[in-house]
């Protein structure tokens, strides 16, 4: 038996941050240092590696359990399945709920059961909790899933991927200007169909030198506060890292599937930051000695930024609805989603719509 | 195939704070009014429903990864295995990485991966995570390690419960007495062996009218910021929450298992507060029509308090080395773990030594 997504929902949050936004931002280096170069070049060349014209924003009385909620009504909604029939809520994010103006992460209780009380699920044996697990953190809940349907522990399982970057960013990071707020959410059964679903997976935690690379750390500028912290990359480090060890990944993911790389349609990669992606694509088909294929690789990113554990699923959930341009997927495709990050964590699945 | 554990081992802080230390907490109620009673008959009145005489912290130069990491260093060294060997770390905890006196929680990279880190773990098919489950958490590590050992992807976990709940305790809370820091870890395999191990389990989410039973609010002394937020609980909702629900819970898990309830040895039960539990054990015995058998209950809370998901797995762990008075376990031994926490979330497991 191999498992499908059957419903599919994603909240895209409706302040829209562009570049510009940030041109009263004083942003430092590491060191505190001012960088040299005006703002509007700092934009500019952010645009031109990342892709990020703009990024959404969450309201601020909205915090993350708040918008996985309103992703998870859409997704059981277009799964047309009776809530009170889920057996697991598994909800992904990596800082749990900060409110707006605040710095502490409220974690109690879980931001499942959160998800579960505002879905006003009575059903007890519905299983809701939480998972830390860096940007893979949604693709990894899909893998969890299959484990429960697998062994025959559930049948259907609600998966969320939230977060609200815009709530831990540091202001004089220049990085800052790559998150953006979230949610997507998946409804995941077994299907009897085993040619359909998810055929493979591949997960990987890198830790031995790598854990470190993403990070709480204090503000870049050292008048603040260094015990108010936020997230932090060493953005050099991650993209030598990723190019090295994702498209071995995937490679590996597609050949446990079975399926030829001339039949996979399309690569739902996490939303990191588009050159970054692109070098990875293009390295991954490398291994095939192939070139990249025009459109294999659907981009949100530019209008959406990096909303960590919620860009895949939010990603899959408009290209279904039609609502990314020129991209769409169709029953019998094979997809492969694809994930980094925080962990450092990689993995990817081989999907069959 | 079943799963059993072949290796544990706990970290008990080294800072003791016995009743006394509490003296000169100035105890506030719910509304900012000073306790009508003396801290002196206070704690008296504390000791005699929690059971509790000292509680353990741990020290300021340590965060709960580093306590969670000693304690699987000694399951893996408990177990003999190497542990590159391990197909996943679960770490299960609620409040993530609080450094002494700061209030933020740092879950950047995930607590598992911090222990892979500390492992000097290689292998990057080791995947490692974090879950939020309430108390709960370590028992649901074991459940979900089984599904990934039953459902063929994995061989060998390592399930890790630990917290550090005084840095999350609001002063003014004479709650607060309750909380204690501490850690647990498992090796989780499977066995050919179908009588042994973990006969049965059961889960359960219970959030409709409990989500917010135990909540993160502001302090007691309305004069501090109350944005500043601590861990806070209805005790009086939880306690009714627990009896109504939990004995239930443990005889569905025990009936699940085939187990007799005359060939229970022991419940290791959730060490919350020894009152409750007792009232738990009992009426679970009374679903039965039995009394509640001498020395069924172990109990570590007199000295160590509640240290959240750590305290099954410590207690499981003295208990196999001996370090608990006239308890111990032996080969063949059924015993009840069971556990209640923030969520609302309940689970148990019958387990066969």
């Amino acid at each position: 038996m191999n498992i499908k997504i059957t419903g599919s929902g994603s909240y895209i949050p409706t302040r829209i941050i562009a570049n510009a936004d940030f041109a009263s931002h004083k942003f430092l280096d590491e060191a505190g240092t001012l960088l040299s170069h005006s703002n509007e070049v700092i934009a500019e060349k952010f645009r031109q590696i990342t892709g990020i014209d703009e990024r959404r924003y969450g309201e601020d009385d909205l915090v993350t359990s708040d918008i996985a909620f309103f992703a998870a009504e859409r997704a059981i909604e277009d799964a047309g399945i009776d809530p009170e029939t889920l057996d697991y809520i598994i909800f992904a994010h990596n800082f749990g709920n900060v409110k707006a103006g605040t710095i502490q992460t409220d974690l109690l209780p879980s931001l499942a059961a959160r998800v579960k009380h505002s879905l006003r699920i009575k059903n007890p044996k519905c299983v809701a909790y939480d998972i830390l697990f860096g940007c893979p953190g949604w693709v990894e809940g899909v893998i969890q899933a299959q484990a429960y349907i697998k062994s025959g522990m559930a049948k259907r399982c609600l998966v969320i991927g939230a977060e609200m970057l815009s709530r831990v960013a540091d202001p004089h990071d220049r990085d800052s200007m790559i998150y953006s707020d979230g949610a997507g959410a998946s409804i995941i059964e077994g299907t009897p169909d085993g040619d359909r679903g998810v055929l493979a997976h591949v997960t990987a935690s890198y830790t031995y030198d790598e854990a470190y690379f993403m990070f709480f750390g204090g503000s870049y500028n050292q008048e603040h506060d260094q015990d108010v912290r936020y997230i932090k990359m060493y953005g050099r480090k991650i993209y030598e890292f990723a190019l090295s060890r994702v498209p071995q990944a995937m490679k590996e993911c597609l050949e446990n599937s079975g399926v030829a790389i001339g039949d996979l349609k399309k690569i739902l990669i996490h939303q990191a930051n588009e050159k970054m992606d692109e070098a990875i694509v293009q390295r991954f088909y490398k291994l095939y000695d192939l070139p990249m294929p025009e459109r294999v690789m659907p981009m949100s990113i530019h209008k959406l930024g990096n909303s960590s554990v919620a860009t895949v699923p939010t990603l899959y959930d408009m290209m279904l609805k039609g609502q990314l341009k020129d991209q769409e997927l169709n029953k019998g495709d094979v997809v492969l989603f694809a994930s980094v990050g925080a962990g450092m964590n990689i993995n990817a699945i081989v999907y069959k719509i």
